[in-house]
């Protein structure tokens, strides 16, 4: 993990202009783009093929601003709307400068994925509560933008955009996590521009010249160690570090022993390698926390914590209900929901096979229920009254559920033990400016040593949306690719 | 910042077998150990004096496991009881083996400070609920280890140990804070052992030599350039982050604008140098959180959140209901008291010239009260009547404060404003191992490179209890001194 001096390199057994350490969405996108100015690009993957989390995830790019999806859909957006919603609800700690770059280049963005590398979306907006869109409609909300406090902060404007399958993709719509709607037409995108794979290659050195400048990396590749030499810039793009335990305990211990989202590649070795080198990292604590069960479930109930409260709105995204309980309310939430709840929700989750939401206890009473959840005394019943009084009147003053949701629980009633359905991945990683340039503690840039994905601090150093890490992986990693084909 | 090649340094202005940057407690423990054990010491000093956040500090050292004065005021502890707390409260992500060590080691550090160093302590226990003792008694409740909801997890035992004036401290007790009373014994005895101390001298770089062991630091001193040598290792001990607002932002972003129980010295340069060589960090989002409102206050009321709900039993440690405020309920929380639990918290903290706490609203009922802090309809009066009604019981199933200070709040009621009352420090830093050793990402000590005090991660790493830097700012500066010295 230390630095490796050239001299000390015996030989160099690869060569490519650009190196490129993972190829997941960031290092896809990174690819093309240092393709794109002309660069020999080389990617080594530590796993059998291209994809990484993302072809496996479902395929959200956070994009807004007035991309041409959003348009088509019929919505308005700007950079700057787009700007105050990331700063409220992604942070707090967040980059003005990541933030305001994204936004202001996010339809430029949408465009070139859909121009340059053939990603296809669908211009139908999804408007129903759920995780992911039932059919292959490419706009939908997911972070909350149309939910309190937000709706007060930035006009709201659905900003996840779903990939489809399009002209480049293989795969039939619908059978396998769009994400592969995304990766594919990337990673074609990248071979037609003449950048080559290897797979099986584990990148666990980076090479140092004379002058401090990284100039290659150290890899095992089939039981053998690989030298390879970059001779413009390594680019580390090897995702999180959620499945390393010693870093997870380090940083964000409440995600302990639940991964999420992420792939077992995600050791943190950029990170590491990063910092072996003296980068600065940030937040390493944030991770998204996804909780699962169907929204249309959540919107419908109420989600109290282990002193029977309600804490958050339960139209807000989901996944802030799983930071939420995750990270600030020690994990012991649960959903609470009436027979029409659940009858409700589930025919509107039945026929999209979403996720099944079954009680974990049910009761005639609330005091019943209460204790059979094993919540104190009289909390319980105390929410629910208090939640069912406004109800009736349509109203939520305590936590601002929107109106359309709102119908007092009442007769028996079902609880879902949320406690075992968090899981995420982290969010913090290396300190990179805008170029994707790794980024000393003292603030300088590391020569020739770029970073993009979840490897690094992105976007979301708090809070989170759906696509925010395919949204700065791309963004940012298309960045890091030109910056690093440009020296 | 960056590491500076020994080969590059033009003369060596001073010398000494260890080199400790940072006079505060952690850097006086590090010296007298390290004189101990027969080495030269040069301690570097950025301010005009020794001190450092400790000496302005109220002077609580966290030790038990049966410590002397324990059993001098009657309370049995036992090392594994007091990991067992430390684990609980303290966490999560705690290293096991410096909380073992530590609770192990405790009764021989206190019995170290009071043989070795003079430190004086008096044999009394103080009970009432205050952030510090009254007068100049030696041993109080400082991680609310006798509440919820701890007592159910260890025995519950006092360990804020608490220096009184003696034999080698001139000031008279109370005059100042009592942090004083353990730094200025500290201090004389490594005078005594022969430890020299330069001021005015901040450390800003290492110097690493080809074998890349620290072998000494460069310094700016009255306006130049020093390169001190550095024969057996180099000890950073200069404190907290606190203070560098990019660090804050990068890490703890929730804390940025809010310095407490630091010094403006606080600049983190000590885990920016570490980091500069390769080292791990961790634990840099966790922060220590005082609210500035006296015990006697809280622990009459009811601590209720924006919501208008209660979050914690407020008999607890007051460190934890800061923690609590800031980190998890977004701040905005407030105490609300009856005329009656005003008085009587008045009545106990006028003679101690403690802590004003006094109403930011009053009102006649629960309803204008909420109004008046903005707080949702009908939530106070909910919380207050759920309370209330357990309170006429002498009960509290909800969040467990001990029945003794339960009674319904009735009549006129006041609220304090909490959200400009929190404040407090980084409890994170650079990742070392029980011998103070700074440990690079790869897990392998730096050699020559120390670390101790709150540059450091210690046995803090999610919640807090008052004594735990002074506590493991001596124990492990000690143990750092001794290793470096015994190169």
């Amino acid at each position: 993990m230390r630095p490796i001096d050239e001299s000390t390199v015996p030989e160099w057994d690869a060569d490519a202009e650009v190196v490129i350490a993972g190829y997941g969405v960031a290092g896809a996108a990174a690819a093309v783009a240092a393709a794109q100015q002309g660069a020999e690009v080389l990617v080594l993957e530590r796993a059998g093929g291209w994809g990484g989390a993302a072809a496996l995830s479902g395929g959200f790019i956070y994009l807004g601003g007035g991309t041409a999806l959003q348009r088509a859909c019929g919505y308005d957006d700007t950079p700057a709307n787009m700007a105050a919603f990331l700063t409220a609800a992604l942070g707090p700690g967040g980059d003005p400068h990541k933030i305001r770059l994204y936004s202001e280049g996010s339809p430029e963005h949408y465009d070139w994925l859909t121009g340059t590398c053939g990603v296809a979306f669908r211009p139908a907006f999804f408007g129903e509560p759920a995780w992911e869109a039932y059919g292959d409609e490419g706009l939908m909300y997911s972070g909350g933008e149309n939910a309190h406090p937000f709706t007060a902060i930035a006009d709201p404007a659905p900003r996840g955009h779903l990939p489809c399958a399009g002209p480049l993709t293989g795969a039939p719509n619908g059978e396998q996590g769009r994400g592969r709607l995304l990766m594919e037409p990337l990673v074609r995108t990248a071979s037609r521009l003449g950048v080559t794979a290897r797979y099986d290659t584990r990148v666990d050195g980076l090479v140092v010249a004379a002058d401090g400048r990284v100039c290659g990396v150290r890899a095992r590749s089939f039981g053998r160690t690989l030298h390879v030499r970059a001779r413009r810039g390594v680019i580390l793009t090897t995702g999180s570090f959620t499945y390393d335990e010693a870093m997870v305990g380090a940083h964000t211990p409440r995600l302990s022993g639940r991964p999420g989202a992420a792939v077992e590649e995600h050791d943190g070795i950029s990170i590491r390698l990063g910092q072996a080198l003296g980068a600065q990292v940030s937040h390493l604590d944030a991770c998204e926390v996804a909780v699962g069960v169907d929204p249309q479930h959540l919107i419908r109930g109420i989600v109290v914590n282990a002193h029977g409260q309600r804490f958050i709105n339960e139209d807000t995204y989901a996944g802030r209900i799983g930071q939420a309980s995750l990270l600030h309310q020690g994990n012991g939430c649960w959903l609470v929901l009436d027979e029409t709840g659940f009858e409700e929700a589930d025919a509107a989750t039945r026929a999209a096979e979403q996720l099944r939401t079954s009680p974990t206890v049910v009761a005639e009473t609330p005091t019943e229920l209460a204790s059979a959840m094993g919540l104190p005394e009289g909390a319980l019943e105390s929410t629910l009254d208090l939640y069912n009084r406004h109800a009736e009147q349509g109203r939520d003053p305590v936590h601002h559920k929107a109106a359309a949701w709102l119908r007092p629980l009442k007769g028996p009633l079902g609880a879902v033990d949320l406690s075992p359905r968090t899981a995420g991945f982290a969010l913090g990683g290396l300190t990179t400016d805008t170029e994707g340039r790794v980024l000393h503690v003292d603030g300088s840039p590391l020569p020739g040593l770029y970073a993009a994905g979840r490897a690094t601090t992105g976007i979301a150093t708090g809070g989170y949306a759906s696509g925010a890490s395919l949204g700065d992986g791309t963004f940012f990693g298309r960045r890091a690719g030109h910056e690093a084909a440009r020296r």
